[in-house]
């Protein structure tokens, strides 16, 4: 048993909680909130009692759009935009991956995502064994989803890794039917995960909307949005996730909200490969649930939900002409509770007794948190990676005072990261 | 005399030099950078050897526009547009502020800045003495500018305040002539300001075309932009800053380049108070010198170089929709050559010999870094505050591996900064 005291808590489903509550973690989950009486503390014993010096201590933020492995690829080839850099120097990179080279550079997206104060990445790539062994080493908690392209021969295998990663025996790890996008599918492909979503009534992940020649192309070829595309083939009959939705019509967003779709939010990346800037606002006024993701190292470049949670915010107001848009509440809430509602991880999503204790204890006694004017504001206007005091994964420390608690040595993780990069340009 | 050795030196004046490349410190100046004899190394006796165990050693990030004293409004009145802010909520608590105050809360703000890499601040605020006192205590580099208001008898106190900062004793202290906006000054007091200009040869800072409405209004007045009314009352004659910049003509920028007046970009406040984005392609082309800066801790609401490089390329590749726009080796520039040359710090913009050593480690030895397929895109799209490792003002290391060398005691400064805040509230 853990006991967490002396600290605020952001439960995330009610007003922040006064000093005196206590969080105490059993195992894997939390087992009580509030305020002990001396009884319970007198008969309670406690393996660790971690004193929160008036510290933060809140849900893990959770990533809900990343490719990790692609950590090699990180200052690899920027300020290019999407098509050109996808087909020009992404895919012909990662033709040459393996499942021990994904495993290695998962490794190094699993410290950055720690530093981050991050508990769980909603993850799409390949060589899954290597991801999921990574993963479990590190005590990591990932949801994948499934990337099919071409043509419906790839349905088979998004099927046998549906079953075969959620029952791999380990808790953290789930997987998610998905397909890559509209523009990497056919039309029978598309319909056959349909096909799934109904067979299993479950949600389905893609990349949809992420730039406009994409929307423009589908329009072209199908007269439908990818949105409607999806929709008409009964890809979001269960619900799912739909990642970047920079460019969507009216239309779009009444079939998210209607078929319980998130919409994965991802600015930094949006920016950076010049695809534009999603409608959060507008996407909040239709009840969408939002999450919050930073797409992978090559295109972002860093890992940072800190970074993505200012950019939410600060872009909405700037394009909106509105100082007032999009609340930091909206954005802590999308970095938490949205991203565990999108990733369906029910238990991960607030500090509430049974649920999982992915946690994160934010360092206030920083300058750039004090003074303590309004705790919310400061952690999404100004928190950075330095306020990350401790990140804990299903009841394990995975990361404290800038130390790691992984069974790995973090410089044999970057000197293999750089190992296999060199080695690949020269393939 | 401190000697940096073993890293890779990106002096901002040519390629990255090769790990072989040493830089020595003498007091306050570089003394050496190169590749020392065996001769030159016995014949000198270190203070202190540093082994850079392979990071980066670089110019200090200059933040080359801020409020540092406004700590005190962090998080405090959030969400509003800067007219409203500004009269409805800043000016009222800033009446309130003494001397003493100005002095506490400056120190709080410095304590940032080290944390982030940052060696000099280009700041406008009253309380000078205070904040000079701060600076000097701490060791940290400071250029101040006037922020005349008013009517014309403000003049007089700026002509004394330029006289009296720059020559405190103290090198780490100079002072530009500037007011604070045009919408705050009568066209008299901006000829003042003019003459003054002339009288001393000198610089003029100011705010300038930061909304549409401060644009509008100028134009509606006197039928000029900002920029135009500045130039046409010689307050530009000997160069300048002007801070903002987001709602420019291309005769404005046309001024501006032939006028020597650098631009100040502030992208996360200007995003944050809805205030718009400036147009950096366009600046660039123009051959305008371009510095960065955070604005004050109320409006952005950290003082965080890392946020405001990210922002500064990945804005400008959003809204142009080029993703080769704006390189991270420009932005780079703006944040340390750009801003000493905004500032007028001639000798601390590069890492050379006779330079002053105002210098930053860059840790690149956490995963955020790696791998290292090009350090300067390492820096610009993925280092955050986590990757300063040491702090370096005028040869003196102020901040090293998380640990402050200031004179003060940081829980202090920070219980400070509240009861100030509590007390003003009450007032």
């Amino acid at each position: 048993m853990i006991r967490f005291y002396n600290g605020k808590v952001l439960t995330m489903d009610s007003e922040i909680r006064p000093q005196d509550t206590e969080v105490w973690v059993d195992a894997d989950k939390i087992s009580f909130v509030g305020k002990p009486t001396a009884e319970q503390l007198s008969q309670t014993t406690f393996d660790r009692q971690i004193d929160l010096h008036g510290d933060v201590l809140m849900p893990g933020l959770k990533n809900a759009h990343t490719h990790s492995p692609m950590t090699f690829l990180r200052s690899f080839a920027d300020d290019m935009p999407l098509q050109d850099w996808l087909t020009k120097q992404i895919f012909p990179m990662e033709a040459k991956l393996t499942e021990q080279r994904v495993y290695e550079l998962t490794k190094l997206a699993i410290l950055e995502y720690l530093t981050s104060g991050c508990t769980a990445a909603f993850d799409m790539y390949f060589f899954r064994d290597g991801y999921v062994k990574a993963c479990v080493e590190a005590g990591f908690r990932s949801v994948m989803c499934g990337a099919v392209t071409g043509d419906e021969s790839s349905l088979e295998k998004l099927e046998e890794d549906f079953a075969k990663y959620n029952s791999t025996g380990s808790p953290l790890i789930s997987f998610m039917l998905g397909l890559h996008a509209e523009y990497t599918c056919s039309k029978e492909l598309i319909g056959g995960v349909g096909q799934l979503a109904k067979k299993y009534k479950a949600p389905v992940a893609m990349h949809s909307s992420e730039t406009e020649r994409e929307v423009a192309e589908c329009i072209g070829r199908y007269d439908m949005t990818p949105t409607q595309l999806f929709d008409s083939l009964g890809v979001y009959d269960f619900g799912g996730a739909a990642f970047h939705c920079v460019h969507l019509t009216d239309e779009d967003m009444q079939i998210l909200k209607m078929r319980n779709v998130s919409a994965v939010h991802c600015p930094a990346s949006n920016l950076k490969l010049a695809s534009g800037i999603a409608e959060i606002v507008k996407m909040q006024k239709y009840g969408i649930n939002i999450a919050l993701g930073t797409d992978g190292p090559a295109s972002n470049n860093a890992l940072d939900m800190f970074r993505e949670m200012y950019l939410m915010t600060a872009l909405q107001k700037g394009v909106n002409k509105d100082a007032a848009a999009c609340s930091p509440q909206s954005v802590l809430k999308a970095a938490t509770v949205g991203g565990a509602r999108a990733m369906q991880l029910s238990d991960c999503d607030v500090i509430a007794v049974g649920k999982q204790a992915d946690l994160v204890v934010l360092d206030l006694n920083k300058p750039n948190m004090q003074p303590v004017n309004n705790i919310v504001s400061n952690i999404v206007y100004s928190a950075d990676k330095t306020n990350v005091r401790l990140t804990m994964c299903a009841g394990k420390v995975l990361y404290e005072d800038g130390k790691f608690n992984v069974p790995w040595d973090t410089d044999e993780v970057y000197a293999t990261a750089n190992e296999i990069i060199t080695e690949m340009k020269s393939e």
